[in-house]
């Protein structure tokens, strides 16, 4: 504990995943007090015909 | 929010997806009565293969 | 299957959730074509303490 | 209800997710008390491009 | 990693968690070899209000 | 999109909230590169006895 989970479109690198995990990390080791040995994330990529924003596919925008 | 998070069966269409989307925003609307942008869906397709149901996995039925 | 997880903010009565899981499971019975019986939904109710968009919680806005 | 959700890395084969299922389940009924029919579990295989512990990917452990 | 969510109503016992939790790690450290330590396992417990099959609340069955 | 859930032990203080909300935000803005209006965080607050490591409660340990 804490465990992240972050849903977003697919298409990130291996290099901004490892950034992302990295500060993400960091954030909450600062604000909530926690070792850093604490924090596991999950990232699930998701297909823009996966999502929708009021109603619409984010493939149809 | 809100937030929808719906775990299904891969397979279906994009038209069905499109349909999902519109249908489900509707009916959060109308029930939950927020507007449709504060509505967002995430769909995650599985395999029949990491489904159980029972304990039996669904590409065993 | 489907699996509903809808989060948001707390307040509804039970006569609007009742109202929801009805019309978010006839959505998803007609668009995605499963059988009533197939749908479970949980809902999530969370305090507006607990929910941020854009980096500010909505119990600050 | 009770649902599952499993996230762990890819690469389990079907023979073990269906002892997965199986045994996962039974510990349910065993000590939540309830009968099999109403356990449900989605397992969520992720790469190890998509998991951070410590602020670290498991890909670049 | 794995990590395991459970969602289910509200009630068990201190003594049942206790119990749920060491069977299901059990159970899947045995399945998906893993060490015991590699497992999280979080309990959601949610009201009858909350939970729908078929679309109707539990509350309401 | 994305979307940020973060499941914790309840206790944090409303002001640690804040921060790890505005702090979490600017880290998936900057590594994921996406405007902070696009990012959502849910946070979870989960007793102690509600939360398992290697099969065993964190309210015994």
């Amino acid at each position: 504990m804490p465990i992240v989970q972050i849903d977003m479109v697919e298409g990130r690198s291996a290099e901004q995943k490892r950034a992302l995990a990295k500060k993400v990390t960091e954030a909450i080791v600062e604000t909530a007090q926690c070792p850093a040995e604490a924090v596991t994330i999950v990232i699930r990529e998701t297909t823009k015909q996966n999502i929708a924003k009021a109603g619409v596919l984010m493939s149809d925008k």
